[in-house]
């Protein structure tokens, strides 16, 4: 046991952002979740982002199995990526299994992958490790903690968790099983931090199903409950409601009908009342006994609740007397577009109830009491939160402390950092390559700082392209400069600045530029002078791009 | 008193929106408010959005007074763009007249404008109306609501407010006076909703400064307190905590030494005990005697904290020991880039205090209860809610619905819609010219939505700029197609991609298009043959400019 035990977060920070961390002990690797991070705003373009796997290609051949918690994309999102350059078995509760195929069929790399269903209590070996499944309580079916078998001792890694002691599903966190998991000692606590901030507990998912019956029960006219795709216990509330009320549901929306229909196949709803209909069918029932279950919680600008707010949705208008129910809370980043796609529905005279104003959603994470609640129930020799900004691990270390956990024994680290294990203590050392490797698309290049930086720069105030044509001889300048635009401005006063700018370009240009000049300075000097001028005139600041060609 | 009595919104939604409304009777019109819109990420390049005002230039004439009920950007940033149209005497408190003038001196109209200092309980004429302002508390101090008398009866216009029983300057809300305007009844409430959904009672001031003051006292470091510029009242809470714990105080940014400093010439803030030190002089205090005061609460890209955070501010590193605590709380919108900048102060090692955690701020908003009681002391016979986002306005009219006001009397109306008031009733009739005018500068044009989309297209994967240079005859293309791009990559693959689309097209040009097309024709299909190129072969959907050149 000379070589440590190393701990390592690989997948980079954020509530919705990638999770992936690495676990090595002598020459075995586990690794826990491959999730995809989706870039906000501030990262124009960008349709995903991935961990940075340099470590793990490294040491492909150490790779004994990778483990997923649960099937969100923030945990699965990633593996085909990282099943194209590592070959292991992958380990899964069921649900999570099926969604994993869906994702690798669509990537075509299932035949290749070795999947493999567990339920919890079975003890598996991987390399130098055992692990455990135990269930947790969290926003989708199925979701896992897992036990992991060390040389050094056991490490319980929580997953997302919530404790919900009414889980609509009937499934509750496992207690019995996670104090057998922890009866020798726990060695190390890895617990979800998103919601570190967030005083008591967080609320039942029955609460909601309550919520959401009230409101189908005294609906006189349709309802329109939007929510997540995976929020499958809470669709299962709502057809019971339905059943209950004798009314019937339509999903609207392709993820919804995608994954409800997966969980009615494989048994994670049920609808033995057939209460759920398709939407031409709903079109003939009377308005108050029609519920229709859709996507775009996030106020996603394609998802359907968003061109339904919008009015351009195929199949559904809002009329008067439709309640809107937004079960959901918008993800960070989301808030002002959830919020436009509020008032758009209220204009439309929809009566809009979300969860600012009643308890139509409850989120998936612990919040501060189940995280003691957690640590007392394992109480760990050291302790490392995960799962969440920087802030909110800082938040789950000092709950920690404030129950006793010494300073020594509580790690803040950042992906790629390295906390290591042995028998006379703990530390970070060192770091590996880590970091986020952000995409425009699956089959793009990665995109660099420098060309978001480009991209911001230019939606500020879009851009003017200067062409000049030169003769041969870099005598004059043939017919005049033209300056187009895009993104900055089409009114006239502008416009002056433009051709002004043209005229000053091609006089400089002919008396001086051109006689003394090199081509490339030429080309700044263009640019120089024109951004100058634009901003002299106008007080914007385009990006130039000059365009120098010859006529031979 | 045949014609009706008009009541017009036309400043915009939005919390941090432009806040502008019209009451107009017979021939006299008054204005209420001249408020900026900040935009947000959506509208990339805009600086300001400034109401339309279309409607009071073509009744310029009439236009009698112009009322501000207090000093925040969103209340009088527009005043310098009204003025500039409408020549009409503008009446405030003494604060709010200080910073409209301020504002007016820089935009050079201070000779002309008409500026007039107003006390609570004058009572002053302007045409057919009279009006007096009466205290309520507010974020900023001197902020004012509005009694206006008309032929039918008293308008009260609520301003922005809370109900503060302990606010730290020690003037309350004027129930007293607010009693007596409405002693013989009201006719129309006019009240901000920006809280309206949010239950129970609005925090005082007090409890923050209880808050600000344990942690002061308790800091064993420096203390950073950031917190907006006009939370003046906020600033003398600090100074009286310093003074209590014998610390000093610098103030960071240049909004908060401007406002700060005016105050304190004004006798808005007291510094007897002479707390207040420059920079320079607090670097050579020990380290848990300095307070400074800083701007940036929202996490403004050049703001004090976010330099602190980002660690390239020239005067104040973060050291081990610092506390940090944010005063304040993100304006919808900001809420990630204040997440970055508490992240990043953790990261460099700070104590980071933020209103999630702590009661280190309170808004300065009414909440439900507060909102109740404002139409129970005014008991209004119609009620007109203001400020705020649709939603907000909604929810407001549902609290006075609640509290027994009929369907028929209570009003949500948009932007530019006419609320009309007679004997016999009130009704929306019609509207008028309304909505924002975007600029990306006080000097630029107007900015408008297609450029606006542009800017986003642009944001997204960059822009393909081909210039293709022409012999004059049409017959070949001189070079070859150039390629350049901006905002869309630099890789390798992508660069393949270009360079093949480059061949395409001059193969294209020269055996096919340039013997059959026009000119415009022949752009439009090497834009076209570009974007399909590059989507087959990246997935990613660029702006593709084509620009045609000619040899002579």
């Amino acid at each position: 046991m000379s070589s440590p035990l190393k701990v390592i977060p690989l997948g980079g920070l954020g509530e919705i952002g990638q999770n992936m961390m690495v676990i090595e002990c002598h020459q075995d690797i586990v690794v826990i979740d491959a999730g995809l991070l989706f870039p906000g705003n501030d990262m124009p373009g960008v349709e995903l982002g991935i961990p940075d796997t340099t470590y793990l290609e490294k040491n492909r051949d150490r790779v004994k199995a990778i483990l997923i918690t649960h099937g969100h994309e923030d945990h699965i999102g990633a593996l085909s990526f990282l099943l194209s350059k590592i070959d292991a078995p992958v380990y899964s509760s069921r649900l999570t299994h099926s969604l994993i195929s869906n994702k690798l069929k669509q990537a075509s790399i299932i035949k290749s992958a070795n999947l493999h269903v567990v339920e919890p209590q079975k003890i598996i070996s991987a390399g130098i490790f055992e692990f455990e499944f135990f269930r947790v309580c969290h926003s989708i079916p199925d979701s896992m903690g897992i036990a992991i078998r060390t040389p050094f001792g056991t490490i319980i890694h929580t997953g997302d968790f919530k404790i919900d002691h009414t889980p609509a599903d009937g499934i509750p966190f496992d207690f019995d099983h996670l104090s057998r998991l922890t009866k020798d000692g726990v060695l190390l606590l890895c617990s979800d931090s998103t919601y570190a901030e967030i005083e008591g507990y967080t609320g039942s998912e029955k609460l909601v199903g309550d919520a959401l019956d009230n409101v189908i029960k005294e609906a006189s006219g349709r309802v329109i409950i939007v929510t997540f795709a995976s929020l499958i216990a809470r669709v299962q509330q709502i057809i019971n409601s339905a059943e209950r009320h004798q009314k019937k549901i339509s999903l609207v929306g392709r993820s919804m009908n995608v994954n409800i229909k997966m969980a009615l196949r494989m048994g994670y709803v049920k609808d033995s009342g057939n209460v759920i209909v398709s939407i031409k069918e709903s079109r003939n029932l009377p308005l108050n006994k029609v519920i229709y279950i859709a996507t775009g919680s996030q106020g996603e600008p394609n998802a359907a609740i968003t061109r339904i707010a919008n009015g351009n949705h195929p199949d559904i208008n809002i009329v008067t007397g439709d309640t809107v129910v937004l079960s959901s809370s918008p993800i960070p980043g989301n808030e002002t577009s959830v919020a436009k796609t509020i008032d758009s529905l209220f204009r439309r005279g929809a009566r809009v109830i979300y969860s600012r104003i009643a308890p139509v959603h409850v989120r998936g994470h612990a919040s501060r009491e189940e995280l003691k609640l957690m640590i007392n129930l394992t109480k760990p020799k050291y302790f490392l939160p995960i799962h969440g900004e920087y802030r909110h691990l800082k938040a789950h270390a000092d709950i920690a402390k404030g129950m006793g956990m010494s300073e020594k024994s509580v790690f803040v680290i950042e992906d790629g950092e390295v906390l290591e294990i042995a028998n006379d203590g703990a530390q970070v050392a060192g770091r590996v390559p880590s970091g986020t490797i952000y995409m425009d698309s699956k089959k793009a290049d990665e995109t660099h700082d420098n060309i978001i930086n480009e991209r911001i720069a230019l939606s500020r105030q879009g851009i003017i392209i200067a062409s000049v044509v030169i003769s041969g001889d870099k005598s004059s300048v043939i017919g005049s400069p033209k300056l187009r635009s895009v993104g900055f401005s089409e009114e006239h006063y502008e416009n002056t600045a433009l051709k002004s700018a043209s005229k000053m370009v091609q006089v400089l240009l002919e008396e001086k530029w051109l006689k003394v000049l090199d081509w490339d300075d030429i080309e700044s000097k263009i640019a120089e002078t024109i951004a100058t001028h634009i901003y002299k005139e106008t007080r914007k600041r385009p990006i130039v791009l000059p365009i120098l060609e010859t006529n031979k």
